[in-house]
């Protein structure tokens, strides 16, 4: 990969990113190449806000690679308390490790470390920003099941503040795909991320039916409609049973389709679909691992 | 081991108790074989409640085995504040590990969990039901000290609550052992528990006072009266003072009594008592890593 | 290393720091015959206080070792909350690891705790008390950059409260170094340590006002003064004010000039500074690991 840290999926060509698929499959299938050549490498783990599955699955991407993590710990413990400033904290971590891996509230923060320290810095979220490994685990998920080429994708859900949807969709935008946006009124995509989808040539259409689509998607990607967006509990419930998906909603679907979703789930997903073969959400958050295990991978190769 | 999990105490025969108790003294002695065979293995740690020397304890059984753990962290910045369920969160950690320690407060966490993942699933304790992984370490420390044929075995404190005691009685009834079980009456073992003792052929007896039997005990096996337990701070003072343990009580024991404890005590042993031959508690602490290596190693041999 | 414990800086001779620092510089250029040697050492890690960067940097240096840790946890979460004595807690994980890292509240603990266990115990801050390898660190520090012979050092801000300070302070003694402090009246050095430093025959002068001295000095070594401190909000500003350093300040200092600072620093150095060959506290920082590493090779040293 030509670059030094991973700060957004937006940094990431077509090229980028099947390099990072293609080696994410070759260290699933056999990682003991890759094992060696970053023996003994420490990642340090920043996480300025609570996270379990983006966390753990660095945790066990380095560790499977033979490496191992120093972590911060929580806000709470740390010297952030005292007043230190974030450029301040990552200077004195990389010290501690070879790499960064920083969650935090702020948008813009991973790119703000970057400039202050040597080693690569990973982005895990950044405020309303950026999530790019989740995005390249979706991706990587996406092409082991529909495939990236001409692919039909219904994203839906709250399509309004879902970084995860962002980063996915302005992804998408490097292959030949069709992207179906499913939502309530409230919640449609924001203006600026349609901007980017049409000025990168996007193929995009929005709807707040599924049953408009459904039948034509090789994947449905669901997620979470959050009960803090509505003021009225009444009208959270009335909006979020329309985005819900069970074995009936799925009899109008493909038989080849894909169902997926960030997790974690409340409601959006029945547990009688998890039993399906048109499950995937947790194949996809086990995919976690080898596409992390590639990034860095990749990014200690540019060390050495 | 024919087992898959690690879920209760009472799953395990004769022959499988031996088995891990076993493999844990070749580990104390010498852990090498065990470690090129673990190298490399991941194991989840699912902490729902607080722990220290349980999950420190499985830590380093693992690490001593040349593997290392995945942790979940605290249950506060995790995504079961997000409304997860426990299906799903095992299901997303399976991924990122090899085999899972659980614990939990609600009672039969552990035996749900195994039902939705392929992983081996060690029970560390799941509310008032089993913690299975105590009574092998508990089982261990008496047969090296007393050992577990014919033992004369005094249990004492609050027996009513103590899920300790409840799963070390269950076990003990696979040995030729005489169990007295010493207790307030407020806190004498629970019907079910006697019912299943006498079920199993166990020769039993219940005491209100230690003087009765201290002197004929191998073992005495001491447990923690808690203070929460009673409406009334006298009536605690009152009850826990007359099983509290020091040299004076001693000096009527025989002189190869071994005193146990399963931590963290309170006021139930004088510090005066550790430095005496009869203090075993520290020792017993310290057997939680052998034979949490011991069952590691023997879940991950049928994994292979 | 003639010594089982590293309980204060106190307890080193010039012998003893010299052993740290050369080894400390050996393992800096290269640790792999340490790693050797150190392969699979576990440290116990029991943080009673929060701490970021100390707990991060034992945890870099055993890593580096080769070597893993077992982690208390933080406080709200272990047996201590059910009532157990430090001590009780000591012997239990000295059971899970080879060697403790203590930080606690209480001044006096580490060496309390070392006479419970065999492992060796690193203090890591026992209140008031001591911190001896945040003094090694700046020993590190000072003799990569200005030498330790012949050195004349400032130490600035919070003289009254810093251990940090007070450590290093009597550990330069064991040097030929001329140390001048300064600080607010309210707050200059407690008459305790004054007497320590004039007993070792230091060569002592105190100071209010940085300018009298700042062209002299090799080093300037910066500490926080803490708003706590202060029962007024105005007479913190108004002192604190006059014990920042910035680039005009820094005009009047010698090129060579050193400027070093414990870290997490709040506005006792503008950012501005960071950029100048002045800087040294990341650095400083930085340095925790080799010197970590090495206590924990010597003290390991005297196990094997």
């Amino acid at each position: 990969m030509r670059h030094d840290h991973l700060l957004t999926a937006r940094q990431l060509s077509r090229e980028d990113i099947e390099e990072v698929l293609d080696r994410a499959a070759e260290l699933d299938a056999d990682p003991s190449a890759a094992r060696e050549r970053n023996a003994g490498t420490l990642l340090g783990l920043c996480f300025f806000e609570p996270s379990t599955r983006t966390k753990m699955s660095f945790e066990a991407a380095i560790k499977r690679l033979g490496g191992d993590v120093v972590d911060m710990g929580s806000v709470d413990s740390s010297s952030v308390k005292k007043g230190e400033s974030l450029a301040d904290t990552v200077r004195v971590i990389e010290g501690y490790a070879d790499a960064l891996v920083l969650r935090h509230p702020l948008e813009g923060s991973a790119k703000m470390a970057s400039e202050y320290v040597d080693v690569p810095i990973l982005n895990a979220g950044d405020g309303a920003g950026h999530h790019p490994t989740q995005t390249l685990l979706d991706l990587y998920t996406i092409r082991e099941t529909a495939g990236l080429d001409d692919l039909t994708i219904g994203i839906m859900g709250d399509l309004k503040y879902g970084r995860t949807v962002h980063s996915l969709a302005t992804a998408l935008t490097n292959f030949d795909a069709h992207q179906h946006f499913i939502s309530p009124e409230s919640l449609k995509l924001p203006r600026s991320v349609r901007y980017d989808l049409h000025e990168a040539g996007a193929n995009v259409r929005e709807h707040t039916d599924l049953e408009e689509v459904l039948a034509s998607l090789d994947v449905l990607y669901v997620t979470r409609i959050q009960r803090e967006r509505f003021p009225d509990e009444n009208e959270y419930h009335k909006v979020a049973g329309q985005y819900q998906i069970d074995a009936e909603t799925l009899e109008a679907a493909s038989d080849d389709l894909t169902v997926m979703h960030p997790l974690p789930r409340v409601d959006e997903i029945a547990p009688e679909v998890d039993d399906t073969a048109y499950a995937n959400y947790f194949e996809q958050a086990h995919n976690g691992v080898p596409v992390r295990m590639a990034l860095l991978d990749l990014l200690m190769e540019g060390e050495r």
